[in-house]
């Protein structure tokens, strides 16, 4: 599939953590239009509050610093992430308020800007067309492969880069992830569409309810390839934002399976969402379905945790683990039928709540002992 | 130490899943004075239906059946819940209303009551002076050990006993935990004084942030050692949940060090324990003190997850691991010597806020690949 018209792109090792690829830039040829979501976090980083400050609905690209958020590091770390993005755009011709910088890492450490500065000022230009598969790579942290994804829209492209193996339970946006597309799309109708698509895919996600300091999502339009309708434009966006959640969810640190829990028969959808969330996110459901094991009684302690939803009766939930019913009663095989579900690779956790027509599906993964192993262990 | 006056007590094996003790029953020799609290999960079993309803500040005992928690078994759990409280009622010459009820164990399963009734007709009666460490024994699930404690007030005696390392964290009440006692309190001292103390202690404890449908916790208050001072009482009662939570924490599921996080500086108390809680719970800040990795950054992060706690200013905020300033900045060796902190069988993160005066202590545990283990394979 060919790749959106008009971005170049850029990656690098700047030797911020080792000498694997840390750097990423990428640029629109000519302006484009911008949405943007970010973490709500207390401690949201520099890079985070810069692009923030910046957002208004047109730009030029972004810039991605990883193995480092630069994240709780004070003025110095305010003062280097303004010193990235101002030297790649005085390197690419572009205005530092046109670009939007985003980081991620360990938190706590200062960016080593001795070799940083030198690694920038030797950054071709111009960049070459963007080579998107590079860029995804450049930008990944623990995650064992880049997440990438290309779909057509008429006559426009989007692809679409993500990061995110641990600390994810986005709110408002996510990890990073960001999208660039031909498409022409004028900067209110991306935003409405960016954040209906995120609300359904990325804030969908769970891997460990923790919640970065450094999400961001972002998508560039920069209109090379004329109008497209809109409605199929949201959906492309939204088929893309999937595919890269659920690459996300099954490469969860230390995950062996996607769990997709569709909640239905809800009050309304922000009642579904809430309930599926609080059984993605359960351990002792994530650990039944690492261990392949029916046991529907701990997503029923799930839904009941859900201690305001005075409206959730006992009696009117269904569990269904795939297509098999186990509650509140089931076929005689139903145990077995269910634990062979469980076996797969992609489990689909469903639950109804009988009271009416709210409809919700969120993803995660399972709890394994390779998160601990990761976890306990990572940057000692 | 002295047992409370007044209280039998029988433990014993129904059958309900093997041939270790699934069964206790604590009885007062003359009424008592009772206050509890129960779980709020919206799939409570009848047990904590049926004490609920019962519950009215006066009443005989409690009858424990362990192993399976009737839970999620409709009509049919019910009815026997109501038959096996009625059935040692019968036995002890007490009014069924004068029993609390609680089960725990697996969810969705009916009770075997082919066995449990001429279980329940072969109990001795009366029964003997009640043994605590009995009771505690008897109550266990996948509990490694018994916890029991027994504190002083005046002349008078509190025992404590308590189950619990998974599926834990309460919210009103908590797991299964009772408290006898032969003060004489009435019953609405009573009930004031055990809210509190349940507030800064079982709900001050999250193993795994899964709330249990069974939780209860009650106190029962006979009088025969005559009447405490109350400030005295709230205290001694105050130490020994606290110890209970310790011992339950210690013991949670593949747990190998006991976590305390002390937040301060907040607006008030209810944000402390909200900041708290959401450390404590952060599978990434449990794996870190597994690892014993001073990451004082997953701390900042975890704080920064309470997104609608606008007054967090990252730049007021202090961390440290145990007396161990770690940030904003900390001494040249804090590090190491947090690292040391952090390889004892108790740690404490400590968290200023640096808003106003309020202050809350809450518990848990490290994330390790035993509870993967034992959550995995539990059930099958």
């Amino acid at each position: 599939m060919t790749a959106p018209q008009g971005f170049l792109a850029c990656t690098a090792n700047l030797g911020i953590k080792d000498g694997t690829p840390d750097f990423a830039a990428v640029v629109s040829s000519v302006p484009a239009t911008v949405a943007a979501v970010f973490t709500r976090s207390r401690f949201a980083g520099p890079s985070v509050t810069l692009s923030r400050a910046s957002l208004d609905g047109t730009g030029r690209g972004v810039v991605v610093v990883s193995k480092n958020a630069n994240v709780a590091t004070g003025s110095t770390g305010d003062a280097n992430a303004a010193e990235i993005r101002a030297l790649v755009a005085a390197r690419t011709g572009v205005a530092p308020a046109d670009l939007l910088i985003a980081s991620t890492g360990v938190i706590g450490r200062q960016y080593p800007m001795e070799r940083i500065r030198p690694g920038l000022a030797a950054l071709p230009w111009p960049f070459p067309a963007a080579d998107f598969d590079a860029v995804a790579a450049a930008i990944m942290t623990t995650d064992t492969h880049a997440k990438i994804v290309r779909v057509r829209c008429g006559d426009a492209t989007i692809a679409g880069v993500a990061k995110g193996v641990g600390m994810i339970e986005p709110n408002m946006a996510t990890l990073l992830t960001f999208f660039f597309t031909d498409a022409e799309v004028s900067a209110p109708a991306l935003d409405a569409v960016f954040r209906r698509v995120v609300d359904r895919t990325f804030n969908a996600l769970s891997i460990d309810t923790d919640t970065s300091t450094s999400d961001t999502a972002a998508v560039f339009a920069n209109g090379l390839a004329g109008p497209v309708d809109l409605v199929e434009f949201e959906e492309a966006l939204y088929d893309a934002a999937l595919t890269l959640v659920k690459q996300i969810a099954r490469d969860g640190e230390g995950a062996t399976t996607l769990i997709e829990v569709r909640v239905t028969g809800a009050r309304d959808a922000e009642q579904a969402k809430r309930v599926g969330k609080t059984i993605v996110n359960s351990p002792l459901v994530k650990t039944a379905v690492h261990g392949a094991d029916p046991n529907w009684g701990r997503v029923a302690m799930a839904v009941g945790k859900c201690e305001d939803d005075l409206d959730i009766d006992q009696e009117r939930v269904r569990i269904a683990f795939g297509d098999v019913e186990v509650y509140p009663s089931g076929a005689p095989d139903a145990l077995d039928r269910a634990q062979e579900h469980l076996r797969g690779d992609d489990v689909v956790l469903a639950v109804d709540l009988g009271i009416g027509p709210g409809a919700f599906t969120v993803y995660g993964c399972d709890l394994t002992d390779g998160y601990i192993r990761i976890n306990a262990d990572y940057t000692t």
